[in-house]
């Protein structure tokens, strides 16, 4: 019996205990998986058949929808009552799944100590260091000594997950450094913290954004981050086990927008949600399909003398389409990892000139080669050779400059790169190919 | 004055101590990237400037080609000493860059006690989880009391970088569980480490891919992953740190592979080496366009009687490529998080048919539209039509066959979907509309 049809079984005997064992046999984001499948009275039940805590251990386990779902069987009341087994910054984003009037009914009755908190928290924009940081860490003052630390940490471990890195701060909460209980565990049990700390080598602001965060960890490895104001004052933290699930969304996200296709499209998303999801970019897609088809259109009575020339054509813009959408990949993936500026490097530019040169003259002669011995016709060999060659150089440097300056003017690259590149690709392979064949007209009769 | 001109100017005065201090200054990756830039002569210098430790952490910080330049200047022994500073695991990628001879003279001088980890590190794929895991953990007995096993802890622990969770083995070293720093410091001092520990939920084998670790960690958020053998006795483990850069560089290698670009190619790469990088697959492509080609070749002669088809057939074929590739997308995404399979999901072929027909239904419109307002002819409409509801149909369904297929016959699908994918949509675009085209002749002319 899988796990679908044992949650079902349970729905239809109600049992409580059955269900809330499930919770020692299964990790709950299995379980959150499983249950998404539910038909809505079915998950009624289920989810009053959980114990809050349980449920909490659920919810955090839960993609948004799903989330949203469960809430909604819930009373405000019970909610509260489910986020005390919460950590704060999971509470924060659960709250941003309700609506504006239950969130604020809800906010509202929280208790006093976590609202602060929560406020904060709230106050950062989802996709922020601030909005993805967790605030259950240590931060001790500088002038307790090493046992007193210790004593410390284990009062307050049962409510935080880390406890390996121990944040030290001065008077006035800013961040000054941190020390590791390896090293309180070995050192003089009256020694200072601000003798054992080591300074921190990044942090990042509330504000900054999320991918900001998750290039430092790609970068330096790092395991943990703290998150401060703008006056040091550390205000959370972002740990590597949060950050993955940050990074795979953003790399997710890179890799369907560049396709055109919505960030939150999901292989099993309804018919309906993926219509609406990929609609929009065909549409776009078309107009840019019907400027390279009145280009072609431009050159009928060309084409209509040297019908072969309609056969041709597709090679130089298609060819000029994935050259140019290599050198897009390739810079739309190092944006995003942050190595690349306009500024910095637009010298570049002269590589990928010499790419499409080159890449271009290869593929330009073997289908020259092809086409005059198909045709017999050495002039036509020429013209598809150099539009080829013209076709990848703008091909190889528009994959260059287009993810750069939409970088530049802040428009996100993964989205928009890719139609203006087959605009270039398209519009200019059939001009250069068809007005190269109109000049040579009387050779190719 | 920036870090390279900074390194430059040590190198130029020789200057031992100020190169070691910019180990205190900078991060090692830091350093990495910017002498990576230095030419080989200055490199040199550089490398025997700098004592072993910091050596050490250099090349823990360095990409691969660097760190074969680096170890290019130092004798057998002189890098067994720098080796002496560095984790076993991270000696194993070194020594994997060296060449055979080297590296087989190395292994032999190397101290035993290290011999029986590098081997068993070296027996991995360098891909598997065996090859990216550390060695450095603490595993204890579950005989062990609470006290004893802290002292253990503080006396281990200088050699470690995982404190926080220690693995409980029994006498066999088979993994039993994992019990938190915080258990320890927070339990009686007699309790059993057996009588503390939690089950592990979650564990690879070594001979599995690295994938099958990532996919774990960005799905339940883990922290660590511990590494064992067919009896259960652990091997090693992955740190969510560790994995990010693992989880990085599947993604990328998607991206780019995906837009037929090699998987180590960067975008500062040399001319030369992006050339060698895009060629082969721009001269499969070519194979693919001629393809394409040649069907519209057989239908020259309907072409030259109404030359408006010319115009109208690339919007087929580039609407079917890119509501293709929509679809390709999702299924590329979702396969390397692991969520799907040819054997449980080949019914939602179903829906991208449908999604096929309603976007070509849509798209079709749009475009038949135009074509008869441009040439006042109803038919050419029609076929426009009816041949984009085909195409689309056919895009969306093979985007999500050809993934699967290749995913199933242990082909990476990201490499070679996007291939085989334009082959449909082009040349079944072509042959399509121009098929119709042919038959109602009568009707265009």
């Amino acid at each position: 019996m899988n796990l679908l049809e044992e949650i079902r079984k349970i729905i239809y005997i109600k049992d409580e205990m059955l269900i809330n064992r499930l919770f020692d046999e299964y990790h709950p984001v299995d379980i959150a998986l499983e249950a998404d499948e539910l038909e809505d009275d079915e998950l009624e039940t289920f989810a009053h058949l959980i114990n809050h805590e349980n449920m909490a251990h659920l919810l955090e386990a839960s993609e948004e929808d799903f989330s949203a779902r469960i809430m909604a069987f819930f009373t405000d009341d019970e909610l509260i009552d489910i986020f005390t087994h919460m950590e704060t910054s999971i509470v924060a984003d659960l709250l941003g799944v309700l609506s504006t009037v239950r969130r604020k009914a809800i906010f509202s009755s929280i208790k006093s100590a976590d609202k602060v908190t929560l406020k904060m928290i709230l106050s950062f924009d989802e996709e922020s260091a601030g909005g993805i940081m967790t605030t259950n860490f240590i931060a001790l003052r500088e002038n307790l000594t090493a046992v007193e630390a210790v004593k410390k940490i284990i009062s307050i471990s049962p409510k935080t997950e880390i406890i390996d890195k121990i944040f030290v701060t001065d008077n006035y909460h800013r961040l000054k450094g941190i020390v590791t209980m390896r090293d309180l565990l070995v050192s003089h049990s009256d020694t200072l913290l601000s003798d054992l700390l080591e300074e921190v080598d990044f942090y990042v602001y509330g504000t900054d954004d999320q991918e900001v965060a998750a290039n430092l960890f790609s970068k330096y490895e790092l395991d943990i981050l703290p998150v401060v104001n703008s006056n040091m004052a550390i205000l959370g933290v972002i740990t590597s086990e949060d950050i993955i699930a940050i990074i795979d969304q953003e790399h997710n996200e890179d890799m369907l927008q560049m396709h055109g296709v919505n960030a939150d499209e999901e292989y099993d998303s309804t018919l309906f949600e993926s219509f609406k999801s990929r609609i929009p970019w065909l549409i776009v897609n078309l107009v840019t399909a019907f400027l390279a088809s009145s280009v072609v259109k431009g050159f009928e009575s060309t084409i209509s003398q040297v019908v072969v020339l309609s056969a041709a054509m597709p090679i130089v813009t298609g060819m000029g389409g994935n050259a140019g959408s290599q050198t897009l990949s390739i810079i739309i993936t190092s944006l995003a990892r942050g190595e690349l500026s306009l500024k910095e490097d637009y010298k570049l530019i002269f590589k990928e000139i010499f790419l499409g040169l080159f890449e271009g003259a290869i593929i330009g002669i073997l289908a020259a080669a092809v086409f005059v011995f198909w045709h017999h016709n050495i002039y036509l060999g020429f013209i598809l050779f150099f539009a080829m060659i013209l076709n990848m150089i703008i091909a190889c440097s528009m994959g260059f400059l287009i993810p750069l300056i939409l970088d530049k003017i802040k428009i996100d690259p993964a989205i928009a790169s890719s139609i203006f590149l087959t605009t270039f690709t398209d519009t200019c392979g059939f001009f250069i190919f068809l007005g190269l064949a109109t000049i040579f007209l009387p050779f190719l009769i």
